[in-house]
Order: structure tokens, then sequence, then C-alpha cells
């Protein structure tokens, strides 16, 4: 038998260690012969174009330089399937792609939409009659995927934004004037990431002051007034910003910083509310402002990962081609937390279904009462995440990354 | 004796490494007593906001830890001094401090402004018959003051800059459509460090395959032209922008993205250069695509800073004080580089005039005939400034910082 596996959805730090866990397990078994990566996720499948892994991954350093290497090594796509009954023909396809291949079992790695693609094929498999079986490993810097303690992916992200920010309260705080630092931060309705920042007072630091997420109450008036707090106590203050905070602005502003565009699940592109909120403080206070987006470096700063992350993500991967083995389809991997100190988690399976299309959201009860900070209690839930080092392979004074055959770029 | 030490201008990953070289020579050194730390720069001279410095870094570890942290420690300014014929008031300050604490020696560690300030503080001060030492120790991220082969700062930021372009050609390479990815990289006047991106070549990158320099000719309409002919080429395009490029347009788009704003020295903030060329290609090419600024991170993010930027920042400040007991004064520390391979430098000292208020720009030699790129000739002069990294202290998954005391802040 042979295999396929595919990456999809946004770039993150552990999508490859996830290949190479799926990779890893496929090489230790020994009724599996030939490992397909599919190019730019399902497209591929349905494309037939899939490339042989074992030719492209060929030695021990080749493994870990994956593992280390951000983003999707095989690309990525954002296609949503049609359900069968409206149209087939991509179903069609892709069975054609697994038969010509002799491929048993597809491993999805991608986030919810992605989850999206994993009920609905294996289902029309299960239609057909087909004992092909499909996996779903939880992938996306969000952490927004249900069921899963945490999604493979986060804990970097979460490191890197807590570094940075850290770097940026040292940056900010330089001069003798007051000032206000806006960090705009990834998060499209749920806030995780930029609730992780708490994780800086564990360290000592009083920054951020300010956090404000898509699940708390959001008020540009209220927003200034909380500025105007903190800086009476603070000659620089930061605030954390999700960019997916609500704005319920009576004018559009908004409007003017905002693409508008939507991606084909109907998900709005955000960026600019940094500078709106810097605008603002402008606008309003008067005093010295920046806003500084984290743009993707959030999602691809592999130089900075989290070695807990990376080291499940690769886990999780493995479990996967384990679970289909065994005979499982429509499944999604995922992590349950047994504890958080010492940190342990166990590696489980659910329905697929359960984490399609949907978000879970940062939980109110870790939201403070003035809806602008996060309470030490979610500490303990994004400490453990963040922990270890990957010893990252240097070269000429940089990171060394595992390089796509030229025929896939 | 007592000495005392300031921090000017803009933060870098390595100015508080000059800090420490300064401390430890000092401490070396059986003639001086107490070294002083001025807070914000000049300013603390003026208005006699000094900290002693043995009594807030105690250990090893807090050399070592304030070595790796970035920003300035004792607190920045831009404060310019007027000429002491105009205006003796700040003199008078500045001396009425030196003779408070018995200072003889002023170390200030800083760019081409606070050479300026060393170089008017060390005449008054031969004017009104002082012995009192005046020393500079260049520091900047942009890499362009004059006489030095390179300034301390640009190592570490050059190389995060190279890491997260690197990082972000994974990012932006994963959709099967075409894309256009802009990373807006600071440098007001000079290029150095947008230029300084050719070196990911050596670990066997194409991207970035547009590099725009302030040095080099710019018009929109060329660039457009040269998007268009790198899109024929490769699937994924990265250019390499400095904010500083000079637009020549007929109409004022780009007024939109600038705020106008002067700091004291005259400088214009920039801001938004890659915003406008996203707009432009979004307008006129209607491709995929995305502008990352890069933001105060390259200068701030002391996480993956050279150890070779780190090891001579230090040095630097040692030599500094040691060219003050020996007696000069009105001078500026600088590299002179023996050889590229093996990397040796020499530290030498001249004029602090010849560095102030003068800037050194990309040598128009290292600059593409078609002006979009930098030659391979650069690469053997950056790379040495890039190799190393240093032992980075973390605690909780996070780096630790070496944290002012409470009153500083």
């Amino acid at each position: 038998m042979n295999i396929a596996v595919a990456q999809s959805g946004g770039p993150t730090c552990a999508i490859n260690a996830s290949l190479v866990g799926v990779f890893k397990q496929g090489l230790l078994t020994e009724d599996i012969d030939a490992i397909f990566g599919s190019i730019n996720g399902i497209e591929g499948m349905i494309n037939d174009e899939l490339i042989n892994l074992k030719s492209i991954i060929r030695t021990n350093e080749d493994m870990e330089l994956l593992r280390q290497t951000p983003s999707t090594m095989l690309g990525s796509c954002r296609y949503k399937l049609k359900d069968h009954e409206e149209d087939p023909t991509d179903y069609e396809k892709i069975l054609e792609t697994f038969t010509t291949h002799r491929i048993g079992i597809f491993i999805y790695i991608g986030g919810n939409d992605s989850m999206d693609t994993v009920v609905k094929l294996s289902a029309y498999l299960a239609h057909v009659g087909s004992d092909i079986r499909v996996i779903g490993v939880p992938k996306t810097i969000d952490n927004d995927l249900p069921v899963t303690d945490h999604t493979p992916g986060f804990g970097s992200a979460a490191k890197y934004v807590a570094a940075t920010s850290q770097e940026i309260i040292r940056d900010s705080s330089v001069y003798s004037i007051p000032s206000v630092t806006i960090i705009e931060i990834m998060g499209r309705h749920s806030g995780w990431l930029t609730a992780s920042t708490c994780i800086l007072r564990v360290n000592g630091e009083e920054a951020p002051h300010l956090i404000y997420l898509p699940e708390a109450d959001f008020s540009p008036e209220q927003f200034i007034e909380d500025v105007r707090k903190e800086m009476a106590k603070h000659k620089a203050v930061i605030a954390a910003v999700s960019e997916g905070i609500a704005l319920h602005t009576e004018n559009s502003d908004l409007e003017n910083f905002q693409s508008g565009a939507t991606d084909v699940f109907g998900h709005k592109y955000l960026s600019g509310v940094g500078k709106y909120l810097e605008r603002l403080v402008a606008d309003r206070i008067g005093c010295k402002v920046r806003s500084i987006e984290l743009n993707v470096m959030q999602r691809c700063s592999s130089h900075i990962c989290s070695r807990t992350d990376i080291d499940e993500a690769e886990r999780i991967g493995r479990h996967a081609l384990r679970a289909a083995l065994d005979g499982n389809t429509g499944k999604m991997m995922f992590f349950k937390r047994v504890s958080d100190v010492p940190y342990a988690v166990t590696i489980e399976m659910t329905d697929a279904a359960l984490a399609a299309n949907q978000e879970k959201m940062f939980p109110q009860k870790w939201i403070s009462p003035e809806q602008n900070q996060v309470t030490d209690a979610a500490i303990s839930y994004f400490l453990p995440l963040v922990q270890g080092e990957v010893d990252i392979c240097m070269k000429n004074g940089m990171p060394v990354h595992f390089h796509r055959p030229l025929q896939m770029r």
C-alpha cells in the first residue's frame, strides 16, 4: 500500500514537523511502500500532482532540517470541496489519483477548513464503498480548533510573539517622553495568540499593560480611557491588540484600513487595526505613538520555535498514520491535557466533523472584568506550550532551511 | 577619578554590550572609582540624573544578561546641543554635573547625531580649560557612520533581517497562485541593511529577487516593470525595499503614507513605502500582494543577535575607555577591516568631527546597473558581520532580559 500526505491553510512553524512525523511513521511501517506528498494540499490530489517523498527526504539531516523549516514544504491551498451530491467532479478526480497510485491512506494536515475536507472526502469514500482512510492532523497558529487542548503551530507562534513583545517593551521604553506602543497580533476571530502575551509576567514584565481580544467588548472610547489610565502609571504603555477586535463605531473609519476582500471560505482579510488605533491615540491623546504589526513573522519565525510544539507536531503526525493503519477514517487527532505541571498530554482522536468549520474561542473566564486584560489563570495554560528551544542548524550565520526541489517552486 | 557613560539615539541589540565594555574596563582600572550611567543620554548629564552602575550591575550574570538585552538600558535621547557660543546653558550644567561627581571621562555611545555632541562637548571643555575627556563609541543599525568599516548594532540587525527574510520567502511561496511580497526595511538615507539581504544567496536562496536602496534610482514605473519581469521567472517574487527609497512621482500619492513629521535633527519620520508599493502592485498588476514592515524588530531582536556584533560592541566600549585614559578627547572609536577571510578588524580612533552629522552611503559599485539588485561583491563585506550566535539565557521559554531598577522606569 502507498500513502499520501498534504498540507493546507496558512503556514506555521510546525506543519513540516507533522509531515516528518507521518513520513517517519511511514518508513517504520512494513506494509507501506511509497509515501507521496500532494502538492498544494487537496489541489494536488485533484490534479494528480504528487511527489515521492523518499526521493526528496533522503537523510536524517534532511528530516531534521525539514522539522526546522517554516511554512508548508508541499505548498498549500485554500480550496473548498463542494458537497459531492452537488458536484462529484473533484471527488472523482481524487479517487482516480488514489487508485492510480494505489494510495490507501490520506493524511491531511490543516486547520478547521481542512477538517471540512477530511469530513467530506471520508464521507464520499464511504459512500462509494472505498476503504481508503482519511485522517486530519490539526495545525494553526490561531489555536482556535475545537476539541483539541491546543493546536500544533500555536506554541511556536506564541513563543515568537512573547519574545518579540518583550523586545518591543525594551525598545519602546528608552525615551523620557510618554509613549504608547500598539502591537497588532494575528487572530481573526479568536484572541489566543494575543492573550498569550500574558506569559511575560512570569519573567517579571508588567507589560503588555492592555490586552484586547475579539472575544471581549471593545470600543474606541473605552480604549482611549484605558490608555489614559495606564499612562498615569507607566511612561511607556504597551497594548497587545488582536487584529480581529470588533470595532463598533458609528462612522466607518475602520473601513479605510481593511481591504474588505474575502477568501474562498468567506473570511475577511483583516489588517490595519493597529494603524487605526495609532491614529486614534495621535488624534485624541497627542502623545508619541507607534503601531507594530507582527505580520507573517508570527507564523514563520522558526528560528525561535518552541521545542514542545515541534516535538508534539511530529508526534501527532505519527499518531495520525497509526490511527489510519488501525482502520479509522474521518477523524482528527487531538491533544488532551492531563496536567499543567508537570506538563503532560495524550494524543486522542475525534470525529473531524466536530472541528470542521468551527472555532474555539478564548474563554470568557480568563478575560478581566474590564475587558482589557487576561487573568493569571491563563498563564498556566499557555506556559507549557512555549517551553524548550530547538537546536537550529546554522550556516553562514543564518538558519538552514530544507529546500524544495526546483520543479516544485 | 569617576567616569560617566551614556547611550543615545535609536536602540540597537549591541548598545548595551558597549556599555558593558566600558563598565568592565572601568572595573579593571585602578584609578577609577565610581562608574556612573547618565539617564537618557546627554539629558542625564544636563539634569544631573546619574546612576551608580556598580549598584545595579552586581554579578557576572548581570553583565551577561545586559549584553543580551536589546535597547538602551540607560534610556536614550534625541537631544541636540546648541553651539556653546550661542547658548552655554547646557554646557555649564553638564560641567557642573562633571564637577559635582568628580567625573574625568565621559563615554558617549551613539550614532552620527551623538558624535555631534562629542565634538561640541569636547570643544567646550577644551575652551574652558577643562581636562575632562569625551570619547564617542559608534552604534547604529543603519551602518551609515563615516570612517568606521561598520557600526556596532548593524550585524545583529542584518542577521535578524536575513533570517526573517528567509522565513518570509518560505512563507510566501506556499500557494499555487503568483504573488509579490514586499519587505520594508529600515534605512532613511542609506540602504546598508536592505542590501545585506543579499547574503541569503550563500545559503542557496534566489530571493530577494529585487533589492531597492535609497542610493539607487527608483521610479514606480520601473518598479512595476521589474516586478513583471521577475514574475515571468518566479511564482513568488520577493522585493526588499529600503524605507528611504526616493520616489519621484508627479502626483503626491506617497504623501498619504508618510506622516511628514520630523525629529529635532530635521529627519523626516518615514513609514509606508511598503504599503505604497503594495497598492501600486495591486492596482497595476492585480496579483496577490503583501507588504511586511520589519519595524522596530530589526533593531531589538536580540534573541537572534550576531555574536560577532555583540563581542565587537563590547570590545569597542573597552577601547573607548582606554583611549580616554590615554588622554584622548573629541575622538570616535572605529573598526578598520584588515581582512574579510579570515575576518579581522582592528579598533582605531579618529576625530569625532569626521563622523558627526554625516552619513556613509552604500557604495555605487555594489549596485547593479539595473538599480534593482546588489552585486555579489557586497556579500564578502556583509557576511562576517552576522557570524556566530550568542547563548541566549532562557527562562520559562523566553529570553531573560536585564531589568532596569524601578526608579528608572
